[in-house]
């Protein structure tokens, strides 16, 4: 017996090990494929993952540019880069010890990089301001989310610190809270109002939870993960009154802030409606914002990058956060440097914005295509049904799974939504995310696509799911 | 009042607030000087860190040659790159997902690269085997130690977790380990003996801590920081015996297994001695074995990368590790080519083998000579002994300061290693650690200095050091 088995057992049955599950299957195939084993597809295409650049899209030139130059200053002085790629490389390298991105920075990251991000909110947000003494750049929102967490989530005494998330939900954050020693206190996003966040859900949800829990903050994703909805400036004003009036600390994920699809539709940030909500909201209500360079067009995800800012802690509290963030001595310097060209990207003018504008173009019109593409193909099968889907890069359709599917699930001892997903993958060679590991409401089945991939590969994914849907209803009707 | 204030309270005291305060007046001269303020020093040198670039350490240009061609693909097509990094650059990045470097990778790493890893230790031990399954490729070892106290440090339940730590040690495990819940056990090095680890006081450690804690595991550091010793193999053999029968866990921090300065010494890994002491110790000891890309001649410390390789764990601990490293999604992908370089470097015969080869001769023998000049200059100076620098980057010399020293240290409310640490900053605008923040017996006093520097800059830190410390000692006599 090992002297570890007994102490770590609590964490093993944190994670859907059925996504797992999907996950391992979908490489055993695609092995099986390389070696010559005949089926009726000739690969595997996997959209469970949020993962752009392993969906088939490119990363920026620019921003591969700079940190290339950063990593090996001889090419500096070669004609490989251009003009304004080496000033930018030039002045980040300065600002390095040692003139090096192999050196450690500062906890917070660089204080250049932290000051340029700081003026990019300031910017977004129409001049709300923005100190760098509450940013911090990390080893990418994730780990943001986990840093926040160790604030507040008290792992002494008999009851639980809650935190409100919504269900459907990103579920790292539900596994971080739990290894916490947190409890997740779930609201129900509303699907029929295309994923609409209620405060009368969030204030059902918060009776029930007291006197089981210590609910002391609440979880928005916006625009939604996985549900593109893109909050509208009134829904944010009501969950900051609601905030205000339960004493609650806002963690507001905001990490696809720049994935926002309908030209009806705008990304507004929690900290400017804060702000322009003015007093007491705006100087008392405490609130965690966070980004990355993982999403969007940058799509970075392997590099890990993003940042965290807070609003209206308590200085003694910013003095914590400080100390519990130079335990990861600081984040990956190129992490640190794709966040600079965030904040500051090309302007008309420099060399290298004619193509940083275009690529960044072409993804958000992929994108915008896609989301067309999903919502009018989803929309034209029977027994699934897809909201509007207005930001971010996923799609979360419900299936409506026929009753003798979900029986010979249940005899299979596998979520019906699973059960579904696993069929897909093993006739068609497509790997989706099952609901079941975002969360749903009883009785509802979901699948979750990545869109953030290209359009003919888009174009493959919807023929496989339909081709599929069809084969299964008939199946089992 | 903050609604987080009470909650995070018992943080804030877990560092160090000294060396801190240290590092930020460092900061504060080095912006004066630039501001043209008139001091008897031009620049503040800040060897308080272990971070050789800073220092003014190059960086290996095969390294930055590969992940530079990774990360901006171009390159390789154009004659600015030799072969060998060529072929390098091609073949990782047919192992990253979208064969790009910005797609996350499986929990542990890339497959490919966790197998050269795991090769590279089974070499270095001599064919001791090496499963890739126990390695897990991390975000640097700072990380990885965490990770692998959340494994057993328990927060629940009246006793608390205890782990068997030295004294002096790196600062940054016991901070974990406070974070985590748990206590450190103080054991202490014996100086005299060149820092010797005896197990007599691991035993008296132990015995004392027993009751009033629940002591799990035992950190060792070898070779050693801030100590600079060298385990023999007979004394790891002791340790791992003393082990057993506790039954305690193994925490090896090897991280600077490839800076072993005296020819009359050798690294031995822990994992190597344990198997080759044969059963019942190779089949049931728990070890895990830490290494980094920040340490030896690589210094990348600003890529974040290391892995832990994990033996004797029973498989359903192995499912919770595994749990808890996909917490971090995955780890920075440069810092995992990096790891692939270290495990398997140029050889005789390819192009950039020359020099990579001089680079890293050209490291080892700086850091060889410096050992050397630290030895001598510090050996000729009156009210300082170090012990010999064996291994590791540091030296850590005691200071026989002088009793009216230490009185008015007292009365400034700081300990007297920092009030020598603080004069010298001021006076000479030499920046070094404080043996306080690693931990020194009662009544000694000490500080740390990273030998990881080129010659001419240690010749001035020297310099700085030696007239300053003269100085002190007749101020203070």
């Amino acid at each position: 017996m090992s002297l570890l088995r007994e102490a770590s057992s609590r964490l093993w049955s944190i994670r859907s090990s059925e996504q797992v599950a999907l996950a391992k299957r979908a490489a055993q195939i695609t092995a099986e494929l390389q070696q010559g084993v005949t089926r009726p597809y000739k690969n595997v295409i996997d959209c469970s993952w949020g993962d752009p650049h392993r969906e088939g899209l490119n990363p920026l030139t620019f921003v591969r540019q700079v940190v290339a130059a950063c990593l090996y200053p001889s090419l500096l002085t070669s004609e490989v880069l251009p003009v304004d790629v080496q000033l930018r490389a030039k002045g980040l390298l300065g600002e390095c010890g040692g003139g090096s991105v192999g050196s450690y920075t500062s906890t917070a990251g660089i204080p250049k990089i932290v000051q340029s991000v700081s003026e990019f909110i300031s910017q977004r947000d129409g001049a709300v301001p923005s100190s760098p003494e509450n940013i911090f750049i990390t080893l990418g929102s994730q780990r943001s989310l986990m840093m926040v967490l160790k604030i507040f989530v008290k792992n002494e005494g008999t009851i639980q610190t809650g935190v409100l998330s919504p269900v459907p939900s990103y579920p790292y954050f539900n596994m971080a809270l739990s290894m916490q020693g947190g409890v997740m206190v779930p609201y129900h996003l509303c699907e029929e109002q295309g994923w609409k966040l209620k405060v009368d859900e969030l204030s059902r949800a918060l009776h029930a939870a007291r006197g089981h829990c210590n609910p002391m903050a609440l979880y928005v994703i916006n625009p939604g993960n996985p549900t593109g909805q893109v909050q509208s400036r009134k829904s944010i004003e009501d969950v900051i009154r609601f905030a205000a009036e339960e004493k609650l600390f806002l963690l507001a994920d905001e990490v696809y802030q720049d994935s926002v699809h309908d030209p009806k539709c705008e990304f507004v940030s929690y900290k400017k409606v804060l702000f322009e909500m003015g007093p007491p909201f705006s100087s008392s209500v405490e609130l965690a914002s966070f980004n990355s360079i993982s999403k969007g067009y940058f799509g970075e995800c392997g590099l890990r990058g993003g940042y965290v800012e807070f609003v209206n802690l308590d200085p003694t509290v910013m003095g914590h956060v400080y100390t519990l963030f130079s335990m990861d001595n600081c984040a990956a310097v190129l992490g640190q440097i794709i966040l600079d060209i965030m904040a500051h990207p090309p302007q008309p003018g420099d060399p290298s914005y004619p193509t940083f504008s275009e690529e960044v173009r072409a993804i958000q019109d992929t994108l915008a295509s896609n989301v067309q593409r999903v919502q009018t193909v989803l929309g034209s099968l029977p027994g699934i049904s897809c909201q509007p889907i207005k930001g971010g890069i996923f799609a979360f359709p419900q299936l409506h799974i026929p009753p003798c599917a979900i029986q010979q699930a249940k005899e299979a001892g596998m979520e019906p939504d699973v059960f579904y997903a696993s069929r897909l993958l093993e006739e068609t060679g497509l790997c989706v995310g099952a609901g079941s590991e975002h969360g749903q409401s009883e009785g509802t089945h979901h699948i979750r696509l990545c869109i953030a991939t290209p359009t003919e590969n888009m174009e493959e994914v919807l023929n496989r799911l339909s081709t599929f849907h069809l084969s299964f209803r008939s199946h089992f009707s």
